[in-house]
């Protein structure tokens, strides 16, 4: 039997738990026999003090066998590949890149959850679109898997219910940004619904988690360790996160802007990764072919609308309706216009998170309802030239009063200078 | 209104809140609105972080708003003195203290707490008494001050509510052993509940939370400049923790060990202490003597029976039996005895409270319940001359296997040596 508030006391004071007390000490959580303020107060003491290699081990498998796993690859026959990102502003990369690789003929199956940060997570993004079903059973997942090649599904309660738990308290508790718990997350995740091969995408800037690229190739190395201990192959993409990714931020607006990127007219850093993304999945699957024939194979399914067909099919088997116009919108739009002529020299991507946030996209805390349509889209981004009174963005809010706090904050999340900043790559490093 | 995650986050990263900002989160806290999960994580970030002086007067400040407040000396035209102990292993002081000041005709008001560590607190205690209530209205309160002359009641729902579920949650979170987290409740109290002078027990060693004399002054200055800001007087004991104090552990075991003091009979240490704090309480009141007629007038009032006839009238007051023999027994006695002969160099408080609480008289959780029979009495004490086979403690159990675990667990507390070790009295040090 474990005492819960001595191993928070035993963490707090820097000591390395044994496997198994910390095993059953999540194992008990995910049980609800440990409470949420003792998980609480032991995420703060990790995030102070940190776990080891052999702690972030124990935790992961605990999470694993917290639930159910299942093999996608062996349920369908084929390799499964997954994609996975840590979370930024405006991130809405598995939405395009799903039914690319499909498209091509490469199942994606992927585990999802919620709310890290200033918009929904993949999931409330994709419950943007009327009608659509996040909640299916392994048994739907599969078929769907062997039927459409692509499906993006909430972790049922079967699956790593005590990352689920967890992921929803770190949330609300200021404990997400936090390398072990963060990587100890996403791998239980990738390990129990048991894709073969997965591109992790890690978001590094100023509106990711990550700030540095130095951190995010700890945790980039943290991750590939975890999969090689379990034979799974993992690539790490570090992208750029100082700026929004595209242009949109806000669940429907990200759907829609998916939707563009799919069809091929979507915003350039966007689809450069969408792109990257699924020519190295095209590579991990049994196609036998490499990264570069992966890319041509991905531009062509863009190009000649079989990616786009392939959303439709995913989204209609997921209940949902794949027509833009059926989207939720928000009733006010208000420019962000430029104060002088410029280039911009800065988006800050925190601060357009926060705007909106604030203006309903994300929650504050687990029982915070979203407000699928509101958002903002940024048209001028880093680099791009602007003349005084030209639109930089727009804001879509439900009201005009938030409208107006989040222009004006988007406003002042804009550097407008004289010369142009370095030009920069969405691909920073790759990590395999 | 204010972001909760936000303001965990802003701790964590080492800021000052702003008093505003604090108080709001802590009074919506005891409203319920901030769940204790958010509370839990903000606690462990101070653990880390502390707070500023600023912060701990405005956290202080909201818990006394936060509910009703009472001058109890204004309210029966009376001087009122008040005791509290930052609580350690066999620490029943206030049950003693209150009825020889009450018989020396100074009124003693006490609200107190449950369950910090290894035993319950002063009211677990009081409840090993068939019959006693330890819930009194404000109202009834006064009115036995005023006819008894003390009172030693929960913090009702009405004083401090802040306090009281902070108390609660801390307690289970590791992290009670914050200086500016106890000076805040303690003192919130303290100011709430409206005595006019108190004295502050402050236990420093192996099983308090001050471990050293430096961090006991730390606390008591914190706690002396939050009195001298609300006009409160206030003289803080730092005083021995190394080994528990009397020789009782558990509720039932302690409130006889009590008893027995408030009649004359009580173990060294703790008649020393108790007629100390008396002592200066009584010179503190509206008596007008020093503490060296303190000191005269409360061994008098042992010596003479007044104080155990003050505890009997004051016991019954609160609907309880004062008879000793109406305390519970616990079914299984097993003696602990010396392997050598020898003097008793130690007797670590800290592993005597950890095997009381493994018997089950503290409580682990908010939800546990605590068995009011069991514990020990250590006869042998710091530097008490032992024969191979005396018995050096009893433990009171309810069975006998956890008997024979406690047994090895307090065998394993004591350290007997060849020669004495020094002599070292009970009270270390007083600041004022």
């Amino acid at each position: 039997m474990i005492h819960p508030v001595d191993l928070i006391e035993r963490k707090r004071n820097g000591e390395e738990l044994p496997a198994d007390e910390l095993a059953e000490f999540v194992l008990a959580y995910a049980r609800d026999e440990v409470p949420e303020y003792q998980m609480a107060a032991w995420c703060m003491a990790v995030y102070f003090k940190g776990l080891t290699p052999a702690e972030t081990l124990a935790l992961t498998d605990a999470m694993v066998r917290s639930g159910e796993t299942v093999a996608l690859g062996a349920a369908i026959g084929r390799k499964v590949v997954d994609k996975h990102s840590t979370g930024g502003v405006g991130d809405k990369t598995s939405i395009a890149v799903g039914p690319i690789v499909a498209a091509c003929g490469v199942p994606l199956g992927k585990m999802s959850g919620r709310g890290l940060g200033h918009t929904g997570g993949t999931l409330d993004k994709l419950e943007s679109i009327p009608g659509f079903r996040v909640e299916l059973t392994t048994e739907e997942m599969i078929a769907q898997l062997r039927d459409v090649g692509v499906a993006i599904v909430g972790q049922s309660a079967n699956l790593v219910p005590a990352d689920k738990k967890l992921y929803a308290l770190r949330d609300v508790t200021a404990t997400v940004d936090i390398v072990p718990l963060i990587a100890s997350s996403i791998m239980s995740k990738k390990l129990a619904a048991g894709g073969d091969a997965v591109v992790l995408d890690i978001k590094v800037g100023d509106g990711a988690w990550m700030k540095t690229l130095e951190d995010a190739r700890v945790l980039a190395h943290e991750m590939l360790d975890l999969g090689l201990r379990a034979g799974m192959e993992v690539t790490c993409l570090l992208t750029d996160m100082d700026q929004p990714l595209g242009r949109a931020i806000g669940n429907a607006l990200e759907i829609r802007e998916a939707i563009d990127t799919v069809r091929g007219a979507g915003p350039d850093d966007f689809t450069e990764l969408v792109l990257d993304a699924s020519a190295r999945l095209l590579a991990y699957s049994d196609l036998g072919i490499d990264v570069d024939e992966g890319r041509r194979r991905a531009e062509t399914a863009v190009a000649d609308g079989s990616a786009y067909a392939t959303y439709e099919r995913w989204i209609r088997a997921q209940g949902g309706d794949p027509d833009p116009h059926a989207l939720p919108e928000a009733p006010v739009r208000l420019a962000v216009t430029a104060p002088r002529d410029g280039v911009v020299a800065r988006l800050g991507a925190l601060a357009v998170g926060v705007a909106v946030l604030e203006l309903g996209a994300g929650r504050w805390t687990t029982t915070d309802t979203i407000d699928l349509a509101v958002g903002a889209v940024c048209f001028a981004k880093r680099g791009d030239t602007v003349l005084a009174g030209d639109d930089l963005a727009e804001v879509h809010a439900r009201d005009e009063a938030s409208a107006q706090v989040a222009v004006d904050a988007i406003l002042a999340a804009y550097t407008i200078a004289d010369a142009a900043p370095a030009a920069r790559g969405i691909v920073l490093e790759v990590i395999s």
